[in-house]
C-alpha cells in the first residue's frame, strides 16, 4: 500500500480531496443549511461519491450528465404526474405504464454502443424519473420533491468541481499526453533490446506462457514495453473521452484543443509496435538463424536499432516537450542506416539461402533444359532472359573462400565439384537421406530467418514514416513550440 | 435504430426485464408494502438502476458489492454514532472527522489496482457510511435508517436478481464463450484474405490512415479480423471478471469452472493474430515482390494459408460446440504444407535474393583473398571451410536458363562474363551508377520480402501449436465432449 502511494502522489492528494469534500457536506448538513438539507441530504452525499472522480474530465462529464439527466427526467416526471392527477383512480396503473415505457426506452438506449458516453446521464435519467414519480405520488408533493433534490444536486456539484478543481486538478488531457509519450520510450526500449537480444543470440529456454497466450508479463521487459504499447489503445479512448470535455488548462490553452491527434500518434506508434512484436516473435521461433551469419550483419542490425530507438526516443521527447521538430529530416539517419543493412544484404545473400539446391537441381535438370523442356513455375519476363550468364558460385566467394588456410585462387580455377558439398556427408554421414533432406530444409529455414529479421526491422523503419506524419499533424494542430535553438548552434 | 435491435435482440428483452423491474418497484411503492417503502423507496429504486446489469456475473458481482460495501458501512457507522453520543458537545467534530478519515481511506483503497473488482463496493461503503451517520445524528434513529434502508435495498435486489436470472437470462461466460470462438473465424478469414491478397499482388493504392494510425475500419475486412482478435482483450478480461461469479448454468455445469482458460485460449489466439497483422503488414509494405515469383511458390503458400485457416476454424467449431479434438494431430496437414512451401523456398530460394553482388564482389575481392588478406565479418565455424567449392551461379541454373529460346548447357560451358548483367544496361542505361545501385538494392529487398511473407506464414504455423494446447487444456479441464464419431466412420 505504501510503494503504491509512494509510486503516484497524486491519489493520496485525489483522497484528502474527497474526504475533505464530504466532510463539508456533513458539516452543511450539522448546520442545516440549507434548511430542508436535512431530509434530503442523501442527494448531496450520493452526487459526491459518484461526481467526484479521479480526473477533471471524468467529474466534468459525469457531473453534465448527472444534471441533464436529473432537468429532462425531473421535466418529464412533473409533465406525467401533472397529467396523471386529471385521470382520477387510473392515476396508479398509468405512473407505473408510464414507468415501464420510460425504463425501457432509456436502456434500450443506454445499450446502444454511440450512447456509451451518455450512458451515466440515462441511468440518472431513469433513477430520478422513477424516484420523483414515486415520491411525488406519495406525497403529493411533485415539484417540491424535484426542486429540493436538484438543489442538493447542485450542492454537491458545486463543492465536487470547486475542490476537484481548485485544489491540485488532476487532469485527464494530461494524462493522455503522458501515456502517449510514455509509451514512445517503451516502445524504443523493445525495440533495442530485441535488436540487441537477436545479435546476442538471446533464446527463450522456453518460451514463457504468458508470452504465447499474450497475458501480462513483468519480467520479460522486451515484451511488455511493446504490450504496453499495444494494450493502451483502450486506456487512450477512455482518456479521450474525458479529455474533450475539460477546459483549456495548463499548456493546452486553446478552444477544441487537439486530443484526438495524440490517440492518432498513439496508434500510429502501435502500429509500429506490431512491427517490433513481429522482431520479438524472430526471437520466439524456435528456427534461429548461425549465430555466425547474425555476425555477419551484426554492425547494420545494431546500427538501425539504434538509429530506430533514438527516433523513437526524439519523437517521445517532442511529445513530452510539446516542441515540434527542428528539422524535416529526422528520418534521414534511419533510413541510411536501413539502406546500409539492406546493401549488406544485397551483397551478402548467399548467408541468407540455402544454396546446395540450386546446385543439385541444376546438376539434375541441366540436360532436361538443354533438350528443350521447360521447367514449371518459370519467370514470365525475367530480364536475364536469354542471357548466358555463368560464373562462380557462393562457394567460391571470396567471403567462404578466404577460410581455408590455403585461399584457392576462386575466380581462376574451374575444376569438377563432387556431388555433395562436405557438409553433408560431415554432417549427416550415418542419416538417412530423408532425414538428411529434412535437415537441409531447417537449415535453409533458419538461415531465412536472419533475412525476416532484417525485413521485418526494415519495415519497422518503413513506418516510421507515418508515426512522423502523424505527429507532424499533431504538432501543427496542437499549436506546439518551435525547436530552441541549441546554444552550441550559435 | 431498429438495425441495433434487430441485430441483437437480447437488448431489448434485457430493456424489458428492466422496466419490469421498475414497474413492479413502483407497484410495491404504491401499494405502500412494506409499509415503511414510501420514505425510503428511493433505495429500492437506486438498487433496481445500478445493480440491473446485463449480464448476470455483472449483476451479482454487483449486488454481492453492494451488499457487503452496505452492511459494512452500517456496522461501521453504527459503531461510530453509539461512540458519539457520548462525546457531548464534541459530537459533531468528532463525526465530521470519522467522515473525513473514512472517505480518505476508503477513496485510496479504491484507487488500488488490485481492488478494481471492488472499487463498486467501496463506493456504496462510503455513501451508506455517510448517509447512516448524517441523517441518523438528524434523527437521532441510527439503527432505524440503516435497517430500513437495507431493508429496501435487498427489495430491490431480489427483485433485480429474481427477473434477471428468471427470464432470459444474459451469461457473461456464454458471452466470452462467444467471444471467444468468433474471433477464430476472424483471424482464419484474415489469414486467407492475406495470403490471396499477397498472391494475387494486392496492393494499397494508398495505405488508409485508419490502419497506420491503429484505428477501428470497417471497409478493410483483412484488417478488422485481426484488429478484433487484438482488441477484444480487455472485453475478455472485463467479461472474465464477471463470469467467475456466475453460478454454474447450462452447458456450464461445473463448480469453478475454468473459464480462465477460455482467456488462455484467446491470448493464444491473439498470439497468431500477431503473425497474421505481420503477414498483413508485407501486403501494406511499399517494397513489394514480383508477381513472377510470388506465383513460383503460389500453390505451396495458398495451401499453407488454406490448411491454417481450417485449423482455425476447427478449432473454433470445437470451442464453440465444446467438443475435444477427435484426433491429437490435428496440425499434421499444416504442418506438412509448411514443410513443402519451406521445402520449396529451399530449392528455389534462388528467386529470394539479388545474386548480381555476389558475383560483382567475388570479382572484385578473388585476388584478395588469394593474397591471404581475410574479408572482415567472415563465419567462424562455417562448415564450407577451406572447401574448394566451385559451381554454377544462379545465373546458369535450370530455372533461369531456361528462358532462352536456346537454352545453353549451362554445365557444359564456362565462359568469362560481362562486368554486369544484361539488366542492368537494359533497365537502368540511362541512369548514373548510384541511382542504379539504389535500384538493385530495392530489387533485392523486393525479392526478400516474398520469402520474409513465407517465413512469417512458416512462423504462423509454429504459432499453432500453443493455440491446440491452450485449447487442450481448456477442453480438459471444462470436460469438453468426447467428438461424436462421423457416420462414415463406421
Amino acid at each position: 500500500m505504501w510503494a503504491f502511494v509512494r509510486k503516484d502522489p497524486r491519489k493520496p492528494v485525489f483522497a484528502a480531496k474527497v474526504a475533505t469534500a464530504l466532510g463539508l457536506i456533513t458539516l452543511l448538513v450539522f448546520l442545516r443549511e440549507p434548511t430542508d438539507i436535512a431530509s434530503h441530504s442523501v442527494w448531496a452525499i450520493l452526487t459526491v461519491v459518484v461526481v467526484f472522480e479521479f480526473s477533471i474530465g471524468a467529474t466534468l462529464s459525469k457531473g453534465l450528465n448527472r444534471g441533464l439527466g436529473t432537468l429532462t427526467a425531473g421535466g418529464l416526471s412533473l409533465a406525467v404526474s401533472e397529467f396523471s392527477s386529471h385521470m382520477g383512480n387510473y392515476a396508479t396503473v398509468f405512473l407505473i405504464i408510464c414507468t415501464f415505457v420510460v425504463a425501457f426506452g432509456a436502456t434500450l438506449t443506454k445499450l446502444h454502443p454511440k450512447m456509451k458516453p451518455y450512458e451515466y446521464g440515462l441511468r440518472v435519467f431513469l433513477l430520478t424519473f422513477c424516484y420523483v414519480t414515486v415520491s411525488g405520488y406519495n406525497t403529493g408533493k411533485f415539484t417540491a420533491t424535484a426542486i429540493s433534490r436538484f438543489l442538493l444536486i447542485a450542492i454537491g456539484a458545486a463543492v465536487s468541481l470547486a475542490l476537484n478543481i481548485g485544489i491540485h486538478p488532476i487532469w485527464a488531457g494530461e494524462e493522455l499526453h503522458n501515456l502517449v509519450a510514455k509509451n514512445f520510450a517503451g516502445v524504443a526500449k523493445s525495440l533495442e533490446g530485441c535488436v540487441d537480444g537477436y545479435l546476442k543470440c538471446m533464446e527463450y529456454e522456453r518460451v514463457p506462457s504468458s508470452i504465447v497466450t499474450y497475458q501480462a508479463s513483468d519480467d520479460d521487459h522486451l515484451y511488455s514495453g511493446c504490450r504496453a504499447a499495444v494494450e493502451s489503445s483502450a486506456q487512450e479512448e477512455a482518456l479521450l473521452g474525458f479529455a474533450i470535455w475539460e477546459p483549456p488548462h495548463g499548456p493546452y490553452k486553446m478552444m477544441k484543443y487537439p486530443w484526438k491527434n495524440y490517440t492518432k500518434v498513439g496508434g500510429a506508434l502501435r502500429h509500429c509496435s506490431f512491427a517490433v512484436m513481429a522482431l520479438h516473435g524472430c526471437i520466439l521461433s524456435e528456427i534461429q538463424a548461425p549465430p555466425e551469419s547474425r555476425n555477419v550483419f551484426s554492425a547494420e542490425l545494431h546500427k538501425v536499432g539504434k538509429e530506430g530507438a533514438k527516433v523513437l526516443r526524439e519523437l517521445g521527447h517532442r511529445v513530452k516537450t510539446m516542441t515540434k521538430l527542428s528539422s524535416p529530416n529526422i528520418l534521414s539517419e534511419v533510413h541510411f542506416a536501413a539502406e546500409e543493412l539492406q546493401k549488406k544484404i544485397d551483397q551478402k545473400s548467399y548467408l541468407l539461402v540455402n544454396t546446395e539446391k540450386w546446385e543439385a537441381m541444376m546438376r539434375r535438370q541441366g540436360g532436361a533444359a538443354a533438350n528443350g523442356e521447360h521447367v514449371p513455375g518459370r519467370a514470365i519476363g525475367n530480364p536475364y532472359r536469354g542471357a548466358v550468364h555463368k560464373s562462380n558460385s557462393f562457394a567460391s566467394s571470396p567471403f567462404l573462400s578466404s577460410f581455408g588456410s590455403a585461399p584457392t585462387k576462386s575466380d581462376a580455377s574451374f575444376k569438377p565439384q563432387p556431388p555433395w558439398p562436405p557438409r553433408q556427408s560431415s554432417f549427416h554421414a550415418s542419416l538417412p537421406f530423408e532425414a538428411a533432406a529434412e535437415s537441409r530444409t531447417y537449415e535453409s529455414a533458419s538461415a531465412l530467418s536472419l533475412a525476416t529479421f532484417a525485413s521485418l526491422l526494415i519495415e519497422f523503419v518503413a513506418r516510421l514514416r507515418s508515426l512522423v506524419d502523424a505527429f507532424e499533424e499533431l504538432s501543427e494542430n496542437a499549436d506546439f513550440k518551435d525547436p530552441v535553438e541549441e546554444p552550441s548552434a550559435i
